[in-house]
């Protein structure tokens, strides 16, 4: 039997905090045969609510951490704010969008992470496993697009937050037992450069050996190898391929292909 | 062809603002047999948070006037702060709630109200005719359970604020060319109290003429006028009955029936 294509595409900050270049994204989204998920991230806004309402921002390895008060900042912010705008473009552009968090129709259940050694409070991790892929499908089913934000819940009345990358990488993962998955992640470059001055220099493909190689000779660093182990783990999890791009490509151009 | 039963209940404000009335609440909730959905209103939080944030409250004639900075904080409170909490509760109670605002799925467009004679902004007027009953069918059939927040769109990107009572009435109304809906309405009070000062008090059944006698007499004033006459427009478009009762009796008990 051969499954149905499934599209699931993870945008970043950076798009979100532009509203023209936010429209124009999900307009090309939007375009997008179905059936497809959107995942967003949380963009400056949740920070900027955090100083004005006088919540520290505490990091840890370049990692925030999530006490009571900033999980009820990401809720307002990417729950509420992001993720019902979003879902009001994509709707002006006939795209039957449906904004959830992972505690939604227990869509995407998570496990509040160990507090030793570093106890990053209210942050969920994801199983692809327990992903609730029959639920989402039926979504899928009756023509909606489901748009999450990376808040999750652990069924005991808790929610949690999630890294909007790992989340779009566990949701590919945990899709591919029903549909045959692509998963894109947009973001401010044409996709993984080898100059990151170039915009010209994108690598086409990248495999586990080249990932390697790059990271040794510093070509790859930072906030794109956390992004890249993601790529890898969605392909090692049943996900068909899965690309890194521009935010202005989302429907079409070539960034880095991963396999 | 009988037509299933629906229950529709609205939580206003009070049970909000008190977390263990509010989890009780909802435990009472979880309990009433499938099919229901749950509206809820908003609380004192979106209140304190503009005025944290140094938004000023403009009201005309007691009712508030949205600008798009107030629009933003109802999102974040509204849509995320509170609505994701309900959805957490009910979910540990092993109810499939699912937080939708009238954006979610295009279930409940709305148009924004004339801004003549009187301007109040980001505000939405919904007509009970374009509920998407069919959508919201759909996802009770799959026994997922739609909690509301009272936020609408009009398909042109641009979200809408409403009023709780009103829409919960609306969408009852709505609802009721599938089902033979209840529409339960809870707040602070036992029922419509003959005498505001006591709780053993309340008239047990409210008919159109009773409501008028009462106007006059001055019995019923206030905020229950509004909630009254959203309780008959509901009567008056289909909806079985309606009911008006405590936050601590959703699931039992008797307060005012409205027929």
């Amino acid at each position: 039997m051969t499954m149905k294509e499934l599209t699931v595409v993870k945008i970043g900050g950076n798009v979100i905090d532009n509203p023209s270049a936010l429209d124009s994204a999900l307009k090309q989204f939007a375009s997008i045969p179905d059936p497809k998920i959107l995942v967003h991230g949380g963009g400056a806004i949740a920070t900027e609510l955090c100083t004005k309402l006088g919540i520290p921002i505490v990091m840890h390895e370049g990692r925030r951490i999530t006490d009571v008060e900033t999980l009820k900042v990401a809720l307002m912010v990417y729950a509420g704010l992001t993720n019902k705008q979003i879902v009001a473009i994509l709707q002006k552009y006939a795209c039957n969008a449906i904004g959830l968090s992972g505690a939604d129709g227990d869509t995407i259940p998570a496990t509040r992470r160990n507090p030793e050694p570093i106890d990053y409070g209210c942050v969920g991790d994801v199983d692809p496993a327990k992903i609730n892929a029959v639920m989402i499908s039926s979504l899928l089913g009756r023509g909606m697009t489901p748009v999450f934000c990376a808040i999750t819940h652990d069924g005991n009345g808790n929610l949690l937050n999630t890294n909007a990358d790992t989340m779009a990488s566990c949701l590919a993962a945990g899709m591919s037992s029903l549909y045959c998955v692509k998963l894109v992640y947009c973001f401010e470059k044409a996709g993984v450069l080898e100059n990151p001055d170039n915009e010209d220099s994108v690598i086409p493909i990248m495999t586990h050996e080249r990932f390697e190689e790059l990271k040794k000779s510093g070509v790859v660093s930072k906030g794109m190898i956390p992004k890249l182990s993601n790529a890898f783990f969605a392909v090692d999890h049943g996900v068909q391929e899965v690309e890194i791009k521009g935010c202005d490509d989302i429907a079409k151009g070539m960034g880095t292909i991963i396999k």
